[in-house]
């Protein structure tokens, strides 16, 4: 057990349980009688029911400004109960712990992702995943049901208070990755990319880098509009535009307005950048 | 005064406050203001405005999962600024705050609970319950229309810091209470249940508890359907199921769905389970 | 940099983020990567996009309730990434960060700001007011749309650990202001106020302040409707009624009802009280 306390860890939680049922706070109950010193931050817990690929947005925006060493979970979890392995992941900036189901995919580099779908990814030095398996680091008893609850909250906690990593379970070779949030550029320049997430301003923001942006000028054609690209800042886009938002990647907006209601975009739906 | 700080006490907030207005903000401040240290948890804040049923099944939901010696704050309180008393209880396993309409019930063993309506319940050893009137825990001036602020605040930040509960005010015979959250058994077999609560992935969950299931096959009428139990994860729920939920109650889901939604179901609609 | 750590300094978070993006956990991460030991407090992330006066509202209510000291984040910042200043404001009770577009109003004192329209306040002592500038306080690089987490956020956590105010960068003699939350008096005694929030039960608060209120009986005029006033609780406004609110504001309430749906009623709209 747990001998090596480090007061005030940081636990962040990533799920779609909602702010409205008893499932949050259970998963902080079991933290905190655990570890009692443990800084819990919310990431959100507003993932649309089971979205695998918006979950690994949202924690690709928020992870890489926490300290190292911060154990982060997330939790959108439709097979749980069912064979799918819960694991846990350690990289050089922190512990990740989720099911294998691609929800951890955001801790992982560009370079371990599948290139196209969804995909066993190979783990290289540094990074290092293991099955959430031994009893003494889980709730009694383990519900079919909860297992934010009953696997992932005391197994984030004990690590936090400095249990090996390598005592929660067997090692695993391979973790479920999805694809890098990535536009695929076509041989002619173009970036067939898709909206990733919608925010509250409504701002739609895609997979399209401003590191893929070409040097000329474009527009992207998204719902059957051509949306200009590119302002700076959101004061600039009094009419639809396109521009760089805080997390790298492109997305279409409007001042005072609601971009993607205002083109009728939902997540999944495909923006295409054309230099013009 | 309180002398005996206990820095890091856990203090839980259930209330129907929401997180859009000011009200759970306000709360926190004066906690802070009054033990720097604790360590403050959100339940929920999304309780139906004043129902109190639904309020007793959030919290036993989440109550449990807290270390021993957790404060709980419980504050939907339609009866606030009236007579209505604010009280204080101590059980074994921590102290529960909130005003003396019900919806401290979680809190109470099933034997305390009247068999069938809200009623006074007559507190054995281990439950103490106080009336809060000492004016040295409460705010000042103490406002008609937010005691969550003006009087559970800061007596639960006073109690977290080790005063003496008994110092709150007078000591209570009983306290209201709400009859337990289980279905009633007809003599054939019959459980008679209703929705207590609708989860975010549209689970209705009933008062029918896992330890009330029948051994053979059963079925759940609901909203003029036939729900077939038992399956044991959602996963499995590939048509619309009853299984057992995290809290020990049956559910009825919908993988992939919503359950609520598809039967038409809102809380309090009847739920009754047949063996077969 | 800094060298004389408070733990558990308070930072409280406004926004108008909302909860479903990743926007607010960013904050916290870069604030918990300076400092560890801060407490982070939500007060709301539910302002309506960009609603400068709506935030003055709900930061005007809950500021007041938090311990001296405290360092308080406004981030409501429709102009961020163009000219506007980011500033910092040192008061008697606490640090207050924003964007300089009348969201720190609350901090100020009533004699401060302008009587009419938004203006420049000139600061009097114990009131200090700097731009944040310096980029040793700041994110590296500094987007141009999310200052909440690259200027704020650092500065509020630098802010928090003993860092003097003005090595943020220059001392600033105005900050842009709103006029008061106070209806204005007309010389026949009405009081001409308008909704500044509606809460999530349906109240809807005013800018009529309880010290404003005249001793005889009175009216409220809205949405073409005749409240009376005033009652004490929300259980005595069996009909529409108006009270005195938490904040001391009045506001239009409806017993288990909705008043600001019943009345069609939004922020800004006019309410009116008449003396009779």
């Amino acid at each position: 057990m747990a001998t090596d306390p480090t007061p005030g860890a940081i636990i962040t939680l990533t799920t779609d349980f909602g702010l409205s049922d008893p499932y949050v706070a259970s998963m902080k109950g079991v933290i905190l009688g655990i570890n009692r010193q443990a800084r819990l931050v919310d990431v959100t817990h507003d993932v649309r029911p089971q979205q695998i690929v918006q979950t690994a947005f949202l924690t690709q925006a928020a992870w890489p400004f926490f300290p190292d060493g911060t154990v982060h979970l997330a939790v959108v979890d439709p097979g749980v109960g069912t064979g799918r392995r819960a694991i846990a992941l350690e990289t050089p900036r922190g512990c990740f712990l989720g099911p294998d189901n691609g929800v951890l995919s955001a801790a992982l580099p560009d370079e371990l992702r599948p290139a196209r779908t969804p995909a066993p990814a190979v783990l290289s030095p540094g990074y290092r995943a293991y099955a959430i398996t031994d009893p003494r680091y889980l709730l009694r008893p383990v519900s079919a049901t909860f297992h934010g609850r009953d696997v992932f909250a005391p197994a984030a906690a004990h690590l936090s208070l400095g249990v090996p990593i390598g005592e929660l379970g067997e090692r695993l070779d391979t973790i479920t990755a999805l694809p890098p949030l990535r536009a695929r550029r076509a041989p002619d320049g173009v970036l067939h990319g898709r909206v990733v997430h919608i925010d509250r301003f409504g701002n739609a923001i895609t997979d399209i880098r401003a590191d893929d942006l070409p040097a000329q000028e474009f527009a992207v054609e998204a719902a059957g509009r051509r949306v200009p690209g590119l302002v700076r800042t959101y004061a600039e886009a009094t009419v639809l535009s396109a521009l760089v938002g805080s997390s790298g990647y492109l997305e279409l907006a409007l001042r005072s307005g609601n971009a993607a209601r205002e083109l009728g975009l939902d997540i999944g739906d495909a923006a295409v950048l054309r230099p013009e």
